[in-house]
């Protein structure tokens, strides 16, 4: 191996991935981790408590601007529930977002694994 | 086919893809766009004239310090040459980075089709 095959040997693709509507700014890897986050947490609380991961009140900043341009909701809180708490959860549609954003994620991940 | 789905549709992948080492950030399109239109034009003069794409004193500060980065030249210049005025190259080690680039590249627009 020569030793310039070497240095081309250690470069490792990296990228940041987006959806775009008509050219427009939608949905990224920040709102992909919050929606996951809450998916997984049953509640966005978890992004403060108990360590501050990020404001909530930024977290609800990105959901509502999100939801604003494609017209639907992506996530919706609820009252009660088995801890009494109440909480939020990702509705379909968010979900469907989620799946397209990740299954891009996982093809780029893919297409990548022999350059890794 | 319900409204939600179409909004779906209408989101489309895109992406930055660059290349690091070691976690720092080494070659991204700027570079390749500059090195691709050398390659084409056999002069990085062209990047000024006839038309300002972008001054070349910015476009040498990139290649340069990919250079550096990387411990070996991917430009070379020349003097004489049929129209007597000189010119640039890729050399072996560049054309080497930008397939790497392009190939990665291409690997996700393929993997992208079926979102497009």
């Amino acid at each position: 191996m020569t030793r310039e095959s070497e240095v081309l040997s250690k470069l490792k693709p990296n990228w940041k991935l987006w959806l775009e509507s008509e050219g427009e700014y939608i949905f990224g890897p920040g709102a992909y981790f919050i929606l996951d986050h809450i998916h997984k947490h049953g509640t966005i609380k978890s992004l403060e408590e108990p360590v501050k991961i990020m404001s909530y009140r930024y977290a609800w900043g990105v959901i509502r601007k999100i939801e604003k341009k494609l017209g639907f909701k992506i996530v919706e809180t609820f009252k009660g529930g088995s801890s009494g708490g109440g909480g939020a959860r990702i509705t379909e549609f968010g979900l469907q977002l989620m799946d397209l954003f990740a299954s891009v994620q996982e093809s780029f991940n893919e297409a990548t694994q022999n350059h890794r």
